[in-house]
């Protein structure tokens, strides 16, 4: 089996998701760990392994290296972009690839210049009950679709910190099922209408964020979309999808902490709470969204979640947070921007 | 017990159920059958007992009616409100009481000159899951309410003379969702958006209506609600719940034809399909919204789905007939107009 | 409607039972109450209606009395059995006929003599659930029948007089499970094993009878059958039945007090607890076994539930309790006895 | 990490389901295959490596070998065991250890004389959700265990050929059910209960053996348990646990092979077929038996699944088939024999 040399780029939350799947990973080497303060690269190397490394030229000059991956702060995915592209190396990108449509169309811009494989890190789609779904409903199982609903409910507040720079609640988490629901009802919305609270933590409020939204997609076939976020869900983190169609309904089950169902004098038929949060839920996600950019990268074929996704995604996620401030629906602008082409 | 002679106002097919609902009520006697077509009344009054009658004074002057029930075409409803409440009888009117809210509220002006008992036909609210998870939302099982969920998917949709006169999905369907949703949170929205699709019957689009639709509402508590409603759904009524707070969530089931739990070698764990529509799933609900109409009128107290609450919910409908017109978000108008005082 | 005028013979536990659902039925007058001490009689006349009658011979003779429904206690219903037989009037008797297989023997000479409509109580057939179950058995829908099994677990065990008077657990209960296995797989086995235990209530145990049963039935077509029995159950009263068959199985549902799922952060999809007991459980299924009493009367045909299916139940049922002592299997006596003829 | 090297003795069917997961074991080499006719040892080398040998001294000799795994014909373990731990080498021996309780005395013996690590493959303690389950009833969730119940129905009957080397359905197949149960409970059987029909296929009936069995073992607390196995399953292979106590009750689920809920006009809430067989559905418990046995070996400690438990097992599986054959409960011959020590 040919075998990928990865530099990670990043040693924060989502490296140290990434770093020791890349390690298990049949096809992928970690090869290199970056970070500009080497410090934090080194500390992570001595975690996962891979060669600690502070200067970017170096890590694209590298040999060892055959394609990167960027988890670092989503500000600066831009920089690593272009210099990544331009050094002709592959690139997977955690998502949002930015939190500024202008800045994803440079993005693109630079991805035009360099044509090198792309993928952003919409690990959902690599759920094998989220690709089981789409089948199904891509199948004709349901007849055509009518509505798709779903639900993400996050455990609990994230700290105020990372509130701040997130982009708001619906670049930061939105953007998921937004990717999601495109992907599978394999249309995007004309128009999107969003309204959030902030009901869990005031801070939160004071932010002008928000800790729960209920948005609505119309796609352009008719066919009417749902989602709901949650900051906060008493029960573990609910993550569901249902889809109706003209001829039936289908929808995904969460995920348990075990197996076993209970029955004692206050309830019956009870099950344990749900898996924690996405590391716990979407754990084998990772793996197999890596195994997409693997596959993709050694066939010579564009990965699945391409950059044009990305920007979809955060176009129609940006639309939400207006129309939730707006009141009013608002229309997502896909068109790409003049001075990024 | 008490016994009260009802006067049944119409014989089209709401009446058809309440007819046969009143004879069975230990506490209600069908005394009158009304049409202003005596054939009409005559057929009627064969089927479930009473005296057919055409002459509206002669129904209202009869010693033997004691209240009327309203089940005529809706655009009647307001004429023989205003009789009743003149002649002093406690009125069960259908649902809608009017599809506009000037003639609401001028059948509210009337119920202000003469104080009669009013209940409008609600029918969900009596429902015993309905009942239990208003019950259970409201005793504080989940915490503070954050999102509550309406699912109303109608088997097949209507006729299209049926469509044609029903003020629209929302006000026609809807509504009921609306009711009992805000009765449920104990709170009237202050914003609506709804988006709607024709995906089913091309002559409901061609008529300006909608067959498929998903509506939110904005709570001033911030809790937000979400609404769907379909005039097709290939495996039976779908009817369902679900509240979620800051300290868990609720759902209700979905009633099905028997209770048995199927296991094959293509589908395992497998239910029969859902009550055929709303006679099924409902039939209880008709009878529990007699019964309240019974002890409030015995008990000379106001019934619980009051007229206030049927103009409101026709206020909030009609905002969301128009946002799905407009595409932007609406305000309900609560106030009452001025003509009406 | 025809309507036929019952005795209720008895005025005990059953008897409560009996006297509301005879008065609510449509067809069914309840005309006498019987008991040997008038004052019984009285009060319960009192509660249900009826003339309260203290002599058997006047009940018998009575102009208004149809049928008798005895419910008195099981070591008299012999006698009851045998004098209405030879009066002509129709018997609906509850179970079990006798605890003695020699003094079935006597009722079932009395009624060959005298060839009245003669049903015993296993009201569990006449459940909507369970004739659903046999349906879907017969229907050939699961193929060939193989497995076969019930579960019957009861909230809290009986007062130790109750166990003293029952028969044992087997000849109390298990009877019902036995009847409608039976119904069911429509064959009687040839073969049964039962093991027993008290676990529950010591007292139980001191008097040679069982609180925790498992029974084995070999069915003459090879297919097996399994029961269980509880006189204690944490989380309500436990009815399930299971059926396998070479094309798939079936099972029933049991009964909840609402149609609610709770979700908190201890436990997920719960529902509430089971109903209590058997009057909430099968409550239906009272009625409906008046309904075929009813019916069979009027349309001058056998009940359902025979006097021959009372006999091999309690054949079944003793050779179980036999078995359970001895620590064999053990063939049940389905030969009716000599002298009895 | 220490590694074992383990010589993996035999190269049928349940040898292809250890060669695989040895290899990717973190703590385990496959370092040997052996088969007496080294053609198969070398096919099987060539298809998850290690060396072929085709001589058992040799074998046992190898310094590369730390541990065997035996995984040949059943009537081959007594030698390889006596053989193996007179080398002083640990044993992981597939079940059941032998089909003669007086086999598996001399292998008794042999472990007595030579104290060597000895495990048998009872792999289903292994499985995550009966290792919850046993968990929870140890823990005292439901209070005082009083019964216990396991399903287990395979897809579809095995050839004859394997059929006539199994030792009979007990000692095949219920023998896993009987030690999963026991080491559940925490106790094993004072008498034993078993039924056995043949109604899938006529040529295991012809060869004295059964595809269809219902067992009862009675626990010395007086607890009840029931096991039902079939060698056919039109919906998968059927894996359930049940238990029930004085606090209530709790199930294994099964597993299926999505996560999908499906509604349609046929069915509603329908799931996927059940796994296909004990490979898909107990695919974990293999690696983490082999868990068991690394960390049993490499702690200088006895291993889970010991050789009593194995004699236990099967002295019941024969108690079992010889109750099915008399039609009477049998009492296990749980006293090892003179000769064997």
């Amino acid at each position: 089996m040919e075998t990928l040399g990865l530099a990670l780029m990043g040693t924060g939350r989502m490296a140290q998701v990434y770093g020791p799947k890349i390690n298990a990973h049949p096809g992928l080497r970690l090869e290199v760990i970056y970070n500009p303060r080497i410090a934090s690269a080194e500390k992570a190397a001595a975690q996962y392994g891979g060669r600690a490394m502070d200067d970017l030229a170096s890590v694209l000059a590298d040999r060892g290296v055959d394609a990167v991956v960027i988890a670092t702060p989503t500000d600066t995915h831009l920089d690593y972009i272009e210099a990544a592209a331009q050094a002709g190396k592959p690139i997977y990108c955690e998502k949002p690839i930015d939190q500024s449509l202008d800045r994803v169309d440079r993005a693109l811009a630079a991805l035009d210049r360099h044509a090198v494989p792309f993928m952003v890190g919409f690990n959902r789609r690599f759920d094998p009950d989220n690709a089981a779904f789409r089948e199904a409903v891509g199948s004709g199982e349901i007849g055509r679709l009518t509505m798709l609903m779903s639900w993400s409910r996050e455990p609990s507040p994230p700290p105020i910190d990372y509130v701040r720079a997130s982009g708001g609640y619906f670049v930061d988490a939105t953007i998921h099922d937004i990717d999601l629901l495109c992907w599978i009802a394999g249309e995007r919305p004309v128009e999107v209408y969003a309204a959030g609270s902030c009901m869990f933590d005031p801070r939160i409020g004071a932010e002008g964020d928000f800790d729960l939204t209920m948005t609505t997609l119309k796609m352009p076939s008719g066919a009417l979309v749902h989602v709901n976020n949650s900051r906060a869900c008493a029960y573990g983190f609910d993550q569901r999808l249902e889809a109706a169609g003209d001829a039936g309904m289908i929808q995904t089950v969460n995920h348990r902490e075990d197996n076993l169902v209970r029955w004692d004098s206050r309830r019956t038929a009870a099950r344990e709470p749900l898996k924690h949060f996405f590391l716990e839920r979407y754990d084998l996600s990772f793996d197999h969204a890596l195994d997409e950019f693997y596959a993709a990268v050694t066939e010579g074929r564009a990965p699945s979640a391409t950059a044009d996704d990305g920007r979809a995604a955060l176009a129609i996620a940006l639309a939400c947070a207006k129309s939730a401030k707006s009141g009013h629906a608002e229309v997502p602008d896909y068109r790409r921007s003049h001075e990024s082409s």
